[in-house]
This record gives C-alpha cells, structure tokens and sequence, in this order.
C-alpha cells in the first residue's frame, strides 16, 4: 500500500537521518524477487530452440557495417523463459519480452526494453523495464518503470547479472528486482 | 495533485482496510480517459492511407525467417491517428506514435512502447506508455509510465482492447487510460 | 528523499492553492540537470566518429519506401557522449545511449527510448528517458521513468532542444532534465 510505504519511508528516514548525517541514504525495498531467463539466439539452424532474433542491423538498412565486432545497431527480439532457479529445464513461470540493443562500436554495451509476463501460482501480472546495460560490468541496475496485475503500479531497481552463456548462443541472466514502490 | 492523492489514498486505504481485511487492494483512479487509435499498415500499395510498415524481421538482417507465420521479430513503427469514439473519420484528438514487436514463436504476442501525443481543446500534452501486449487475450494491461503536459508526471494503467481489425491491414485498439498518480 | 519531498509538495500545494486559485500548478524541481548529447549519424564513409546507425527501414524488410522524405519507419541507434556544454570535443561526462525512430509521414517526428549513463566526479548513476519528440518544434517535453545510482528512483521530465546540426550527420541536442521525485 503506497501511503502505508510513505508513513514507513518518512520513519525510516528520520532514523536514518540522525544515524548517519551525511551518508548515502539507504532504503529498503517492499517486496524482492529473484529470477532467471534464458536467451537463445537464432543462428539460422536452431529454429526449434531459438527464444530470440536479430531482427535490424546496420546492414540491415543497405548500409555497409559500422562494427561488426561489437555488433553495434543490432537489434535483437527474445521471447525467453523465466525461471526460479538457473536450470533452463526448470518449469517457466512466465516469459521476458521485449528487445535488446547493441549500442557501442567499442566495446559491448545494451539497452533494454523488456517486459515480464509472470503467470504462475505465486505471481500474476507483468513487470516492465528499461535502461542501459553494460554488458562487461558484473552486475548492472536498470529501472523497473511500472508493473500490472500483482505487480499494479510498482516501480523499483532491477539488478542484472550474466550468469553463464555459451559462446553467442545462449546468455542466461539473473535478476533481482528490488521494488521500492509497492501499491 | 500529488499530495491531495496520497492523502486521499490514506484515507482510501483506512476504508478499505476495515471493509474487506484480507483482500485485494481496490485504488480508485484520479483521471481516467477512454481513447481509440487506428492502425493501417503498411503493405506495399497502400502508401497514402497507411500509419504504419514493417521495419524489421528476421530476414532483415540476412537472416531466415523464424516464424513467419506469427511475424516473430517483426518491428513495426507506427503514427497513427486518436479519435474518441470507433470512428477511424472522426476528428483526430492527437496520434499514437511509437512501436510495437511481434515476440513469440507460436502464437501473436506484442511489445509495445508508443507515445500518445495530444493536441485538442480538452487535453494537450502526452502520455507515455510500455509493456507487453498479450494480443489474441480480449483486455491486456500495460504501464503509463509518464506523462507531460496536462499530464505532467502522471503514471497509471492502460488496458487496451482489439475492438475490430480486418485482415493484416487495420487495427482498431481502444485504450481505456486510468491515472493512479495525479499531479 | 522521497518523504521529505512529499512533505515539500504538501506545503507547495498549500501556498501554490492560495496564491493562485484555478490556475494551473507550478512544481519546483527538487533537481535539474542541464547536459548536451552530440548525434553523429553513419553514413557509410564515417566510421571512426560515427556515434549513431539506422539500422532499421521499411526497405530493411524487404518492402519498398512508404516515405523516404522523412525517414518514416528508419530506426537508428545510438551512442553518443555527453558534454556539460555545448562543445563536442569537451570532456565527456558520459553516454547517452539507446534509440530514436522517425515515425511520421508528412513531418519529420521522431520516438525516443534511452539512457543517459553518467560516470564523472559529479554524477555516477542512470537516467531513464522516453517520449515523443516532434523534432520541428523548438522544446520538447519526454518523461523520465526512473534512475539508478546518483539518481535512484527519480522520476521528472526533460526539455529537449535541438542546439544544432549539420545536414543529415551531425545533431546537438541539449536536454534540461528536471526531477519532480528525488529520493
């Protein structure tokens, strides 16, 4: 309930206020779920597995490329499996949509738009994200901008990690989403 | 305004806390607006209609179709016009600008970010949406997320409906926009 | 911090409401930022400062050009640094990275998903931004969803300029980004 998170968030400010002038603030999130996706790129033959595709690249457009190395402009679409722990074979509780793209010429740097669809017995409803994703750093935050169903009207930090992939196949990524406005 | 809201969803909470211990929270919305876009897409002949085409596919990238059947990977931008009532004739109040992503393999799902730019004597301004769009399901719930204008940092849920479309050609979406966040 | 600022917008109100009764509100930003971003778009001979690709086209997808006087449907990706002033060889304070997409026929109108990631002595964190963006006019207002780091959790709204350019290779923008929720 968000005025029940405001009465708490003024409380806890005042504590923290007068136990650490000066320091950075720290909040406590109102609800936290940890998950795991699985993307498995198109590669041309392995259409039955695939979750995702790259779908735009600078070649795309009838230009020549501009960084093949880092794959700058690729635009990628994934339809992944969200799962509870890091097993791929793991029964799904929902699917993360959205896209991905390559956006640096030197080095491998994201931006993320995306969505979780969580259908399962514990959570109904979706989470939406966005922000940039610096691939190479280990973990990565990203804004949890706005949720549906048992998520209505949440906003929050959502903390990206890659867990393991294989070659530029598979990347399996684990997500904390810390919710600091829950409803 | 935001302090009048919060204060309301105190009193609000206190209320509904009493009355139904135990279940799900009911918020009553600070706005609400029911609008209607107007989706043609693009096809190749139908350039002086058209709002929208197809920028991207699998095959875009030199890649093999996915899965043509269900456009996986298929981005579409669209500037489409925003009537009040189902009329794609009627005066247009403002256009849906943005994109959506055609994003699983066996059946029709969307990814959406648009924007709904405004521009009538009741409302100037625009409202930002995201989210995914479980398409063949008859409501889906998205994120507003922000607004500007009239809707200056307004956040809510919008829950679109495919009220007629025919062939691969038209789509009518209706959008019933509530406002939980007010300023 | 988000109690302190509810508490702020309360008293606001109460002296906004008497001073002005009727008129529309006027909020104070509890930040504002005010930064530049430089648009080097690739143009098939200028790889080593490009900062920004299309990537995306009705042609890209195999269809012919629905409205190459506008670029309607191209979709570029970008990454371009940041600078404190309006000079593109300043030191840079960070990268702002994401996508813009032409989306207009008969004007040139474009649709906006980035960050700006920030890495200076000043500023460590992310700023979250979307919205439409009617390149024509003068300023335009896109909502910023979310933060992480120095700017965790924000929420407000930037003013984009275009400060110059040159032909179709080289644009500036500046971006006065106001916060209305700091934490």
């Amino acid at each position: 309930m968000r005025a029940t998170c405001i009465l708490l968030c003024f409380f806890t400010f005042l504590v923290a206020s007068s136990a650490h002038p000066g320091k950075k603030k720290q909040y406590k999130p109102c609800k936290e779920l940890v998950l795991y996706f699985h993307d498995i790129i198109y590669n041309g033959q392995n259409a039955a597995n695939a979750t995702s595709a790259i779908v735009a690249a600078p070649e795309g457009a009838n230009l020549t490329i501009l960084a093949s190395q880092f794959h700058f402009g690729n635009i990628a679409v994934f339809d992944d499996p969200i799962t509870l722990d890091n097993n791929l074979h793991s029964p799904p509780v929902g699917r993360a949509q959205g896209m991905y793209i390559y956006d640096t010429k030197n080095t491998f740097t994201a931006w993320l738009g995306f969505s979780f669809a969580l259908n399962s017995t514990d959570h109904q409803g979706s989470i939406n994200f966005i922000g940039a994703d610096p691939i190479m750093i280990k973990t990565r935050d990203i804004s949890v901008v706005g949720g549906t169903g048992d998520f209505f009207m949440h906003r929050g930090i959502a903390t990206i990690a890659t867990d393991a992939f294989e070659g530029e196949v598979y990347f399996r990524l684990r997500v904390d989403i810390k919710f600091y406005e829950c409803w």
